[in-house]
């Protein structure tokens, strides 16, 4: 049985020694410092979901490779089944943390690594495919988090890597060892990277035959020599340092962004799983980013029922639910958050099988899917800031609710419906303000909008995907145009 | 073989002796009538694509009852993946079609009386269900098609059907005999109505024990004594009695809604499925209405399949295919539309068993679909005339086309991209006018507003199906309220 | 006093001698025409209200050139006070009719022609202002409708006008004269062309060296030798053959739009303002686009309101008046159209003096509002079809209704609420109809998108006013940017 | 000349002995805080600019009551003309601060203020108007900030102020002596209260006959005996205690709410300008809010401008500024913001004179544009944050950019465009972080939401305003309806 709990992750994690920078300074102690800890929290719920047997089937799997019950976030989807699981475990983890948990990325660069590289070798006659199924089971049986690296920072966007100033602002191969490739670049906006076990590269683009360096995929431990991250500062992060609860809004659990800085860093060959093959990291792009793009069907859609509930909540302690204005928004809130978790469920029911046996989402409601997520949670939060009312960002802080001498002034007039206490009311407030414009809203919003790609990348994708021939074909033949 | 062709069904309803008024006629024949003919076409591909080896898998299905191949329209959905074929054959005759073809009111009429009075039969020890088995079968064997008649006129919309300053304002039974029951009322905007062999009437709404005769469901032969249809009047309409092709942008098919009254009717107690237990009227609504919103995820999806097509066909007529604008139009529309079929989708997958065996869609993403399909199409629509240009309505007409003395002007000027024949772009345009406009707006605009219940029932029944109560806890637990 | 009446206006018109096909034959009638007519009529309105005296300050003003009373339609805007009630009248106008009342086009190319043309003079030395003095003052003294044609066929929509294959498909000069000019080409969408005393040329778009040619204004008799107007067909037109009235929804007024041909016409110098100054043509449309794209915030605002009062109206037949969600909607349907109103009023409050006197509308502002509408009538129909319910479109015909076999069952059961007459409901719905898919549709959805130019166009212009760097300017200050 | 400049206004509040809590403590130097600075900073502004030669037209006016020159936020408005002149300003003053400067209130409590307390003396034969005048004239001479004070707590929302359980949650009356009145309860979300010379009490709804104690007006100085100020926090607030510019975003300017408490204060009768009138507190509020409502149509706009600005410069930055769907952004952007500011423009140019001789705006159109300020901000922001990138919420600290460890790494791959300093590229980004989820964001997503009134509050005022009747009967006319 390889299925860890969270707290044995958090111990696995916290004996690395890792290069980690925030708000100036070099971190002795990661794992325990308070701006990172939520993020850490969060992650540790992917783990502890795993053992509690309301959810086993969601959140576990048989391995394929080995049999045995592993975390769900290390297995290959197997069948559009397993797709389906995957969106609900997401939503579920989304329900439970309110913000971003971190696994998916690292779930989804492992799926689209076994569809590529067994592409790969069939074509080419690579041993790519063995390499990663080695690794594959080194991850599943010692349950670990993988980082997902794809985004390079990309410099001026309308330059080819190779067209840069820098040639650095891609993550490329300097050097070819016999025992392995050193690389130098760096990932940016890395979800989960300092919480993770080990780092998976990507390359984040199409790539031309004179980008060939850039074309490299590898895995590495996240403690690797040459390995820095500078951890990427979020919305109201400060009030972590404050010795406060409440102004948190969610003070258990938040989301976690860093640059990752590979200064010429060594990769041996049998962890390296493209070198060169330019040719292939479309592919792997478009396979990683199908998976991501349903990913956020799920897991956006968890956070929008904390953020409904959150505003169902307001509404009674501020006298309101019954009006007929208040219930209307909350079933629009609803409709949107159900209509992409619809999508991210249709493209799990559409998957079909590749090559090497794991099972692909349909790219087209894929994309769709993700597409709708740059839009709804924007509008959901605008909702939910409209019933919650001012004092979402007017509220006295908590240090004021504590001093004797404001205290009684606050809980006298912030005071709502008889039966809520207003330190209930203070809260629910926090929560609400946390995901519309705080440390939720880095992953509700942004992470919606750029996350697994930016909204024009879904429009390219679904450009190319609609076979738009066929439908001229319908029109041209029902309005009698021959031929 | 069960599966009849399009030939053998127009021949079937020709037969019957149909009592249908239309512009203030009355028809000898209406199959033969131009009004209504491309309606019946409409319904005829849903016959011959039965025996179209290509989509034999989705259009056919096995009856759990007889082990013969039927016609998927007859047949009760044994798994979800009946129901997810169900969505892709709807968005296939869509395509093929550009309107409503009429079936799916009666498909989905069957497999919720099936559920029904299945549970009827359990609760009250009535023996409804095997009627109920009794007549699928003859439908199955005979391949007949249904008009489920479900809507009835409403009178003052704030006022129970008893409370009506006319009783007669929702069908009732007005007498019980020995061998069955007599009915009287209307149903308002049927589907298909006088395209059908049999007419299915269920209630339209909760009922209360003083509403007793308005609990009433059978179903009979359209061409019962005392059953009238006034046929609906479309938009340009008229056009099908000019006697031109291309100025109704489809000419093949169309659509059809019409009244039905029920002239005091007799009804045989073999073919009656309620009669008085109002306590089930909300239930067979609710399963019809559940399985009829997942529909619109699939026709509507292919209608627009068509308008799509339309809108890139005339951009490149108009030599503006290229244009960025144009494009992210057409992504758009595409975006929008594939948002709708991976609603349907998502139902569908997520359906389950009752307990008479067939499959119910999940009624909550029924519902989040068909919500979505009171929006989209208005968007597509807008878009469509976007891309189309003022042409779209102020084109000459074809006769004017054909008039000597006014053809060459129209030839020459109203040409576009050289390689486009001017007769080509006037007829594409005139079926954008047909969706956007016309006797397919009627369909794609109307009906999808209205039909399975206009938007503020999606509203309602999100509103009973999201479970607030779950999502207040997880902002509760979160925000760190306690209890 | 040069106020005429509508009844006037009407005799006036019948006595030209011009050549009209419709429907593929040429009419001898067109005035009486029975699909003509009712366009007339709407034109008519806009004499007749010159003389009401609760509207005489809005429909008169006083001529800059004679100092005589005159109809506002022929008045050029010599404060900002003309230019928001310009507005206020067209808001009027389109409460009165329901409908493109036509009249718009002239006023706005004859204030356009009174910028450039004294701007020509100024620059080039030209006489073009005094020719277009004299032609003015024969307006006024005449009362005259004056068609603005300025849109070209435009074929390939990526090739200027000489480049197109066939060099007619944009108006033109084919021969210079002594006395005159003589242009070939056509003008499509000729809103109101049929109804005009006299038809004003203008290019459509920008123009080069090369098209020389094509930049050509003048202005002529409506019955001109060698005019040729070819009828287009709008949505439902042949209901206006059929005798009835309910039918048409709004049966006394509709719009019109025409192709118009210059086979050859010859036009006397006197009546010219532009011959080859292509440098000038961009000035002409982008003035034009800006009267015209402010008269939008007006009219359609006044069919706006119609549409709204009939969905109120229906929501009181239907006995839901009172519900929530339907007040909520037509209170949205209320800001929409305001919000339009609101632009319309905004650009003409910030309008400014021109060199020759004219006053013009606020440039960027009057594409802003064109931009709104063409996006909001489409939602406010949008919900004017939900609240009307499926009947808008399923609803029998008037000839039904006069049928004694059937008259009393639509009587009977298409009953409202009882205070209601069921032929008041049929009304309402068929007027909704209009406006939503029929006859009015075509003024208020596709000429709200495509008249004073299709959506791009506004952005275009959008992105040419907005002066970015200047708000760039802002931010990089705010940010701390040096420089 | 009574204009002063922000120095002396920084100077004459530091005079104040104010009672002001924040974060857990009771603050000496308010003025100096750095929490509180900026706020002040963006006030300042509005007195900079009133001697700033390029805007004296727009900041400045002649006051009515004494001749002089004045800022025109203690001007009560003479023509149509002022009004729109104050929306300029307004625009004018969110560019250059890009956030809330907090002055609005008081000089829209103080127009209200002159037309309601005219109609009392008219109605009731008090004093009031004589009161205020006086008021006024100080405010005027001594060019005063005030707060106006609106909005009470509320407490359970579905209940009037005299059925709350605690009646001190609507500001109330406790006593009244010869020389005044003695008032107790709080007022919530104070906009500037912090930074204001007076402040101007004012209730918040609807009053009926048993609520008379909750109907009290008055003026008082902000450091009275027995005013309690609680300061809001906000988001990323802290960030002003760390020291740093950059990931301020805004470093000059911020807005500012505080709770205030009536902790039994004393207002001489001088002071009073409502004092148990319940019927005229309605008046108040809709007066006042009218002039909010246009508010919203200036400085939203101008902060709009920075955003877009800022999203212009982040595009040039990351090397897709001329992207064909980044430029349609901006334009969508800039679409949206001119829309508030038409609206702002059209209530104004409509607006009309009062009794008092004071002009009001046009109410109707004042309520359509806040409520489109409820919703175009939120999809501003969210086209900025999809124009900037994921960088908005992961960038390293601006310490991590000063530490010499990581300085190099940040500065290396965080470049952009190859002109562009990265530090720029930083900057620019944070001030896009800080208008759409830092400190910005209170002032325009949630200020635009719920200041002058939560959108159902101009829902509600938009059905009083409609007339309704008027549009239904034009409806009835169209389609024939007798009577």
């Amino acid at each position: 049985m390889t299925v860890k709990t969270g707290r044995e992750y958090v111990e696995s994690i916290r004996k690395r020694k890792i290069q980690v920078y925030l708000l100036g300074e070099k971190l002795e102690h990661p794992v325990d410092h308070p701006i990172i800890r939520p993020s850490i929290n969060s992650v540790a719920v992917t783990y502890d979901i795993a053992s509690d047997q309301d959810h086993v089937d969601v959140a576990t799997a048989t391995s394929h490779l080995t049999g045995e019950r592993i975390n769900r976030f290390t297995h290959m989807h197997r069948s559009t089944l397993d797709l389906v699981k995957k969106v609900k475990l997401l939503r579920l983890l989304g329900q439970k943390t309110g913000i971003c948990f971190q696994r998916c990325v690292g779930m989804d660069s492992l799926n689209a690594l076994s569809c590529v590289t067994f592409d790969m070798d069939q074509k080419l006659g690579t041993t790519y495919y063995k390499r990663f199924v080695d690794f594959l089971k080194y991850v599943q049986e010692n349950d670990l988090v993988c980082c997902g690296a794809m985004t390079d920072p990309k410099g001026d966007r309308s330059l080819k890597p190779s067209e840069q100033a820098d040639p650095d602002l891609y993550l490329r191969i300097i050097e070819q060892r016999d025992e392995g490739i050193v690389v130098r670049g760096s990932k940016v906006h890395q979800t989960g990277a300092v919480n993770s076990h080990e780092v998976i590269a990507m390359p984040t683009r199409t790539l031309r035959k004179g980008d060939r360096d850039y074309a490299v995929s590898f895995a590495i431990p996240s403690d690797t020599e040459g390995l820095i991250y500078i951890y990427g500062r979020q919305s109201c992060d400060l009030r972590k340092l404050e010795g406060v609860e409440i102004d948190l809004g969610n003070a258990r659990y938040s989301g976690q962004e860093a640059m990752i800085i590979f200064d010429d860093v060594f990769v041996p060959w049998e962890r390296v799983f493209m070198a060169g093959e330019y040719e292939f990291a479309w592919s792997l792009v478009n396979t990683f980013s199908a998976y991501h793009r349903q990913s956020y069907g799920g897991c956006k859609a968890g956070v929008g029922d904390v953020l409904i509930g959150a505003a169902a909540t307001i509404a009674e302690y501020n006298g309101v639910a019954g009006a007929s204005h208040i219930r209307d928004k909350i079933v629009e809130m609803n409709h949107l958050n159900e209509t992409l978790y619809a999508c991210g469920l249709a493209c799990s029911a559409e998957g079909c099988k590749t090559p090497s046996g794991t099972y692909l989402v349909n790219i087209l409601l894929s994309n769709i899917c993700k597409q709708n997520v740059t839009r709804f949670p924007y509008e959901i939060v605008r909702l939910a800031q409209d019933i919650a009312g001012g004092l979402v960002t007017t509220l006295p802080s908590e240090k004021d609710l504590r001093n004797p001498e404001t205290k009684n002034y606050i809980t006298k007039y912030l005071k709502g419906e008889k039966e809520a206490p207003t330190e209930s009311r203070l809260r629910i407030l926090r929560l609400i303000e946390n995901i519309s414009m705080g440390l939720g809203a880095v992953g509700y919003q942004v992470e919606s909008m750029h996350g697994a790609g930016s909204p024009q990348a879904q429009r390219i994708m679904i450009e190319r995907e609609i076979n738009i021939d066929s439908k001229k074909k319908l029109a041209k033949y029902l309005s009698g145009i021959a031929g």
